[in-house]
């Protein structure tokens, strides 16, 4: 998201791809920790609070890279840049035990550029496997986009509907990308119209632009919440649209709809327990479609498209 | 090439995407300078030489970890793994001195695992910078297979028809990428006979079988060459075919057809000055193509092209 280049450059080059986990507990309340202890958790990975929105089910933070969800029961934390996640993750097993766990799933996204990470996957999941039993895996190519996907290895079963999808979209073009990249606050009802998250009962938005570029929203819908974050840098332009709304209720549409308007050169489609890998073919080709049943019970899929290249273009200079 | 496992594993695994090095000279005969030089030169960058072959042109090295081709005004050195073939270079400009350098071409493909490497294309660069002008690009996207290229910044002609085609095929597939993958010795003629090495006038031909696995050819055919490498890991099998021939006499049809047999997931073509790009589309989509005149005269040009996936498949256990 932050950043102060349109162009790749090693100094101030700004990572978007994303790491993020949901834990459900019992036996706690995590809301009642107060917003004290979850800024405490924020800054073990060197992230901070910017804004929160709530509703009778959850609270959402806004965070400098990227988003925290708090609801009683359960957890969400998406972090991006050189943040070092795993550290507020083991800290949350220490402070709630493990024992107190029914789900842990940490994802990580593979990044655009690995050697600007504090740290990898593998050495991540190491520590937190001095803590918890875990299944890894890859999802997707080595060589290609893909991420790395730690479930808790403890017999689990998801919630009816408890479905996340996520829609990542790498090299955004045209004019509604111009727009959400570059359009500022000025530009605000027309991102968020864009984006499905136009006033409505019910929805509460809480959304930043951010200084020199970047934009990141939080949007809450009962229990159910959209998180948006956009890396605007032309060389990596990166939007992540994640939702645990049902898409059987009309998000389908816009996600497909969003890959219409923002025509990535390629993007990433990961679902947890939901079914929405149609509608999005048109002008693209499907690279990669990964499938497994997560012994935590969520069913579990990825694939990447991409759109076929008709004209040369010019190299990168650096 | 070398590897102990065919499974993807942090400790064992081996990167088969190469780094390479052209330098055009005058007013030193690099033949000249003897085996013991090259190898030292070799030494630099922590590889070691295997075997040797010598027309009335050119001197062909198999190494550890690749290739070298020194003829008496020009040298090419292919190096993969964990080598730091920059260390080499800096020797030979240092040694040969800069004033006599008429091209100096510095490609490197993008890492499968980057974090393994000991230092990164922009670290290489800034290096070789403190000693000679140059310019530096990156062909194709930051987040999909991609080649840095630096070039001394130097007027200079290339000669008539100097011109290289590397066909780069990850992930192969099939029978015939079995045999080459994993046939070993016993399968030798059936592997040279498939990669256009078969025994004929004019072509000296030098192959090694690595244990436990791995195949590197080197051919030469008056001033020019062929050089094969497979890294044959089932999780990252990586084929590299590079060639100095002239495309026009029959390698093309040969190129187009080691991709229809070894059928790989995707594939990159490098060309300088060769025009190479038709014969390769039956199955596959153009993903990306970079052109660029290079500052040295060189015309280059990157495609990558993608399979289509149909069926699903199982994620990566780690």
């Amino acid at each position: 998201m932050k950043g102060k280049a349109r162009r790749y450059d090693a100094f101030v080059f700004f990572e978007g791809s994303e790491k993020k986990v949901e834990m459900v507990v019992s036996g706690v309340n995590l809301r009642g920790l107060g917003k004290a202890y979850w800024e405490d958790v924020v800054r073990q990975c060197r992230a901070e609070m910017i804004s929160s929105i709530s509703n009778d089910h959850v609270d959402a933070y806004l965070l400098s890279e990227s988003s925290l969800f708090v609801w009683g029961d359960r957890m969400v934390m998406i972090t991006c840049g050189a943040t070092v996640l795993m550290q507020s993750i083991l800290k949350l097993v220490e402070d709630l035990g493990r024992e107190r766990m029914d789900s842990l799933i940490f994802q990580r996204k593979n990044e655009y550029d690995q050697s600007k990470q504090k740290s990898s996957f593998l050495e991540d999941v190491r520590l937190l496997r001095e803590m918890v039993p875990g299944k890894a895996h890859r999802f997707g190519r080595l060589d290609g986009h893909h991420h790395f996907i730690f479930n808790l290895d403890r017999p689990y079963r998801p919630a009816f509907k408890d479905m996340t999808s996520e829609l990542l979209m790498y090299h955004v073009e045209g004019e509604a990308a111009q727009t959400l990249c570059h359009g500022g606050r000025e530009k605000g009802e027309e991102i968020r119209a864009l984006l499905g998250l136009e006033k409505r009962e019910g929805l509460m938005v809480d959304d930043h632009f951010f200084k020199p570029c970047g934009y990141s929203a939080n949007a809450i819908e009962g229990p159910r919440y959209i998180t948006v974050h956009v890396t605007p840098q032309e060389d990596y332009s990166y939007v992540s649209y994640e939702t645990s709304l049902d898409v059987e209720g009309g998000y389908r549409g816009l996600l497909g709809g969003l890959v219409r308007s923002l025509r990535p050169d390629s993007f990433d489609l990961v679902t947890f327990d939901a079914d929405l890998k149609e509608g999005f073919e048109d002008g693209y080709f499907k690279w990669d479609h990964v499938k497994e049943n997560l012994s935590c019970g969520y069913k579990t899929e990825f694939f990447h498209y991409v759109s076929v290249c008709y004209d040369p273009r010019a190299p990168q200079a650096l």
